[in-house]
């Protein structure tokens, strides 16, 4: 067994405090991973706080890891000791489904590992996130990182930055579409960055005026404040797509208005009550709503080689471990431009 | 002027009687229709009450309409005196956008003109339906009856049928898919034909257990009673499509459910309130939600030929003029297998 050092809630109401405990030995197919960096992601919050339903404590958050093998299992061949290695959301899958089997791991039938607040799939061992030393991976589920530099700035790509690509890729958008964007938070300033990249004509759609400035630095053509009636009137019908990134109750009827005919709202935030959706809305011009999830193994490598070769990172804070509970109080007055990420070094 | 017997609403308060006006003359590109029937649809019964926003009164339903050709104008090429001829839910459009340049003249930029309820493209003329002796018509939005008999059974296709058979198109149903229909009305029950005729493996969600025996009359090899839980629960992920025709609020994230990885929740009936959708529904199964209306005048003209080669009509019960609004008290109880029918030589 590995000792490690995290910092981990262990009730519902517990701030994250400095916790030590043990990591399963290195297995045959595994890789031990000395963490570097580890992003914030909304969810972490979400779930230290039970409330996406009730947590399992102790809960070491995190799931956009970056770090590098300390030691490898005798049977692995797609690392080596000294290697980067990244981590997303899960880290494990059933490996039998016909998900599995087509690289889209995420979308188990029998329901991925989740990086923490989950169990192995001996359904007893908890999983433990990235807020921690180090993490032991099966090398199947253990990313590449073809980066030299930045480091910090690539671990949100595992979250935040897959979450954005996997839907915008599955949709085809690219050269010719006009692509909306909801949301400037982690996982929006990643879509607009996608989205301009794959050659789209990028809008954002932001209730913060504040935002337009930001928006165009990273790579929006236009803006347009969501609560300006006139301008929401002026742009119904234009967008081939829109991403909503937006996990705060709203308005989606307004939203879907901007659709073009066959146009389609790509659909990643998850918000704490239901959306009201206007069926004529959708009826009217053959809109549609299409929801993704985060992405497989495969989708997260060929997004992160895309990234190193095009020199596309998140933008991100860095902070020390001790400071976690500060940036959660900033990530809920949405005050981070636009994640969090800590430095284990501080740990 | 030509002069017309019709029955009609004459505030939204009055019950549908006999009502006598005139038509406008036939133009150079119009046909004059004798009508032989028309459907009723639940729209005429929302609209001759003013349930979807205030109607125009004196207002004359039906957008189910099969008649023969009398007259035309002098420019007319598509038809000639005695073809039979339908028209369904729209009787002009703006004729310039990409919309009506594509053949989706429903989707029409400026929108269509409705076939009651609406003004003609002056803006001023109001358009009354078919429960009437003559309509008069632009050749272009007119369509040909490829039947020699069973004409009172072919009217509701204009708008039942084209309704379901679009979208079913549009999301290339066929062999090896799955799909499940939602309600068993004038909509479902053609949804259950066509997706059987195109062979796909038919399922008939209800939540009445006595439509088994009739669903699977009319083509669906499996029915599940959407009230038996443990039913609702083993059907999880099985659906490639599901045709939803419900217009009564429904709990639609119980049968999003029922979709497959990939799979596609087609929208065609609109309830009088918002659906509630669990994003996490949609996301977790990369699941849609595509809305479609009706269908263009080139689409209408396939399915009617289609449907003509392969013997599907819709099943109706035919009535006379004067029992319109004793069937308008069936439709709100659901009391009709599954679409009345105005002879009306009984106007």
């Amino acid at each position: 067994m590995i000792p490690v050092k995290s910092y981990a809630a262990l009730s519902k109401t517990d701030s994250l405090a400095p916790f030590g405990f043990e990591r399963r030995a290195v297995g045959e197919k595994d890789v031990l991973i000395d963490i570097m960096y580890c992003g914030v992601c909304h969810s972490d919050i979400h779930m230290a706080r039970s409330e996406w339903g009730p947590s399992l404590y102790p809960i070491v958050p995190g799931h956009e890891i970056v770090g590098r093998v300390s030691e490898i299992g005798a049977g692995v061949t797609k690392f080596k000791v000294g290697d980067l290695a990244g981590v997303g959301v899960f880290v494990d899958s059933c490996r039998k489904c016909d998900c599995c089997k087509s690289d889209l791991e995420q979308y188990c039938d029998e329901g991925m590992t989740g990086t923490y607040n989950g169990y192995e799939r001996d359904g007893v061992t908890p999983t433990f996130g990235g807020y921690s030393s180090k993490i032991v991976m099966d090398e199947h589920y253990t990313l590449h990182i073809p980066f030299t530099s930045q480091l910090e700035a690539v671990a949100p790509l595992l979250c935040a930055g897959i979450t954005t690509w996997s839907p915008l890729k599955f949709a085809g958008v690219g050269k010719g579409h006009k692509v909306a964007v909801m949301g400037l938070g982690g996982l929006g300033h990643m879509a607009v960055k996608f989205a301009a990249s794959f050659g789209a004509e990028v809008t954002m759609l932001s209730t913060s005026a504040s935002k337009e400035v930001d928006a165009k630095k990273l790579g929006a053509q236009h803006f347009i404040l969501a609560t300006d009636e006139a301008a929401m009137k002026k742009a119904a019908c234009s967008f081939d797509f829109i991403l909503n990134t937006v996990a705060a109750p709203h308005d989606m009827n307004a939203y879907l208005n901007l659709l073009k005919l066959n146009g389609t709202m790509l659909l990643v935030g998850i918000p704490p009550e239901d959306n009201r959706i206007n069926a004529a809305k959708l009826i009217s011009k053959r809109r549609s709503i299409l929801g993704s999830m985060i992405g497989g193994i495969k989708e997260t490598q060929e997004m992160l080689d895309y990234c190193a070769e095009h020199n596309i990172v998140s933008d991100v804070e860095v902070i020390a471990m001790k400071d976690i509970n500060a940036a959660y109080d900033r990530v809920l007055k949405s005050d981070v431009k636009y994640r969090f990420v800590i430095d284990m070094a501080t740990l």
